[in-house]
This record gives C-alpha cells, sequence and structure tokens, in this order.
C-alpha cells in the first residue's frame, strides 16, 4: 500500500442549525463550543419519539437533517433511575409534568437506592443521510425532596455526587462546570476540533 | 334552505390497511367488525411518539395513510395508573420490559390509590391528509401482584372492576367481552356501520 492520502477536509455547506426554540440555550452551546463552528439556530416541529435515550436523539437527527437539508445539532435530556433500569429516561418531562417533585421522588419509594443520573445527549448529523453520530454526558447522583428554586424542571430533586446541594440550590457557573449538559457539550466541541470541517460562505467559496 | 341533499357516500379507493405485525390481530378485527369492510394487514415501521394517548394514535394514522396512500387503521394499547395521573400509560411497553410485573406494582408503593385504567386507541384515517377519527375503549380496574399466566405483557397485573381475577387469569371470551380493545374496535364498528363507506374495487369500478 501506499502512504496514506492526507485526509481529506469535509466540506460543510452551511452553517450547523442547532435545533432549539430557545435563543439562550444557542448562546451556551456558542459559548462552550467557541467560535470555530458558525451556528444558527432554529425551532423545527419534530416528533418525540419513544426508544433508548441514544436511539432517540440519533433519529431526532436524522428528520431534522432532512428538514433543513444541511448539517444540524439535537439535544435531549433524560433523568434516570437506577432502581427503575433508567426510567423515567426519556419520558421525565411527562413524569414531573403530572407527578411533580414529590411524586418523581414517590416513584422510589419501593426502592433503597435513590441513585440516578441525569443524561444529556446531543446529535450531530452532516446533512440528510448522514448517519449521526451521538455525544453523550452523563452527571450522576440521587433523587431527593426538593430543595431550592423550583423554577428549572427537576432541578430541585437532583443531588450530584460530591455535592450537598441540588442541581437548583447551585451556583450556575457551578453548575456548568459538572452538568450533564456540559459533559455533552464538550465531547461536541472535541469532536468539531478533531473533524476540522470546512464551511462554505454564502456566495459559494470555501 | 332547500331540503338537504341525500348524504353522499365516501369512496375509499382501496381496502382498509391495518397496520399490524401480527396476523392474528387481523383476524380478531375482521371478527369483530365483521366482512361489511374489506381489510388486508400491513406491518409498517412507524415511529412510536410520546405524547398523549389520543394524539399519539392519530399522528400515527396520519404517518401510515401517507405511507400506505389509502385508508388505514392504527391501533396503541396504554395502561394507566390513577395515582400516576394516567402514567406509565402509552410508555408502560419499556416499564414492563425493564421493571417486570413486580416492578410495576412497586411504582404504586408510595400510593394507597391502586386503580388504573386499560385504554386502546384504534385510529382510522380515509387516507393521506384526512383528520383521523379515534376510538377509545376504556376498562376500569386495578393494579394487583401477578397472578395468572405471564405469557401475555402486563395481563398479570390487570385486574378489571367487578372480577376476582386478573386479565391473563380469565378465559378468553370472557375478557373480549369487557376488554378495552373490544370497547375500542366497537366504536370502529359502529363508525363503520354509519359511514357507510363504499370500496372501490381492483378494477376501478364502484
Amino acid at each position: 500500500m501506499a502512504a496514506a492520502a492526507a485526509k481529506a477536509a469535509v466540506v460543510l455547506p452551511r452553517p450547523v442549525t442547532f435545533v432549539t426554540g430557545n435563543a439562550k440555550k444557542l448562546e451556551e452551546v456558542k459559548a462552550i463550543i467557541g467560535n470555530s463552528i458558525p451556528f444558527k439556530s432554529l425551532k423545527l416541529d419534530l416528533p418525540e419519539l419513544q426508544g433508548e435515550p441514544e436511539d432517540i436523539s440519533k433519529e431526532k437527527a436524522r428528520l431534522a437533517a432532512l428538514q433543513v437539508d444541511g448539517p444540524v445539532l439535537v439535544e435531549d435530556t433524560c433523568l434516570c433511575f437506577n432502581a427503575l433500569k433508567g426510567l423515567p429516561g426519556p419520558y421525565i418531562k411527562w413524569f414531573l409534568e403530572k407527578l411533580g417533585h414529590e411524586g418523581l421522588n414517590n416513584l422510589l419509594m419501593a426502592y433503597e437506592d435513590k441513585s440516578a443520573y441525569a443524561l444529556c445527549a446531543f446529535s450531530f448529523s452532516r446533512g440528510p443521510g448522514a448517519e449521526p453520530l451521538t455525544f453523550l454526558g452523563k452527571t450522576p447522583g440521587k433523587i431527593v425532596p426538593a430543595r431550592g428554586p423550583t423554577d428549572f424542571g427537576w432541578d430541585p430533586v437532583f443531588q450530584p455526587d460530591g455535592y450537598d446541594q441540588t442541581y437548583a440550590e447551585m451556583a450556575k457557573e457551578e453548575k456548568n462546570k459538572i452538568s450533564h449538559r456540559y459533559k455533552s457539550l464538550a465531547l461536541v466541541k472535541s469532536h468539531f476540533k478533531e473533524a476540522g470541517y470546512v464551511f462554505q460562505t454564502d456566495d459559494g467559496t470555501i
């Protein structure tokens, strides 16, 4: 075999669309990933799927890439109870909405094991037909009776390992250092750094 | 206003496709609905969606009608715990798979109220773009420690109101008389009877 050819740069035809209806989330993604990758955000009406967290995330990226006809980044969050073999997991939104913080604790009444993990899945697809890459960030902890401000989802009932505070009680900067979301985004960042994507500008030049 | 015109018959271009991978289910549907409606069955790879049971069912019918390009009937089943505000509901499959019968009982450990209902949703769409009609059959009961043969899903932990037996312990004919599935299919049957659909035959005549 001759020496391997130099790795060709992958050219992406347009900025990466981060699928979210929340402008703040885009800012957060940009802040962590930096300016090397051009991002824009877009709210898409995508189906919410059932299944394993990684499968759900990949399928969402596939559908988003088709709709956008270009590179996309999608995000999903799960709260997984070990005694419940990872459930409620991707369905945590419905359980929180219908049962509240006390109801989430009640689900574990039968079990000594209150351990859980917060899971964030980002999936990136280069475009329609490309197999998405998934980046999982996981923060272990336990489910506790709600403590702290109650304005952000299940944060008051999740206490990460090594901390006396719940996610809700922690300072934002402190939480961001150990959060499932941060860990997942750090992997996304590494991938973009290694992959060395090249972006086409609006006038068609690279 | 002049007298209303006679109600025009709705012509369906082909038999109703009942979406299932299970030939026995088609036989059951035919047995209950009778021979007035031509049915065929087809296994489709449809996404499993999150949401409220009726919304999930309607969306599934919409997607199936697009894929089949004709009239479709789809079916979904939920097991809803009243203390959990209807959950696990559409996610019961995952909870059963991961937690088993004992785990389903454990979810209610914190609650005196063990009442539940089995819910079946059939949705019928006349074809792509037509708003699906949903027929909900509901059988009330309670969640009990598993009794009876364990070869059919969550049947061993569901005891319908007015019976000392679980679904799993009941004779099939007895269960079929009161089941959520039967009730839903009875509504489908009534609809077909009232709607008076006319089916086009293969050679294009009506």
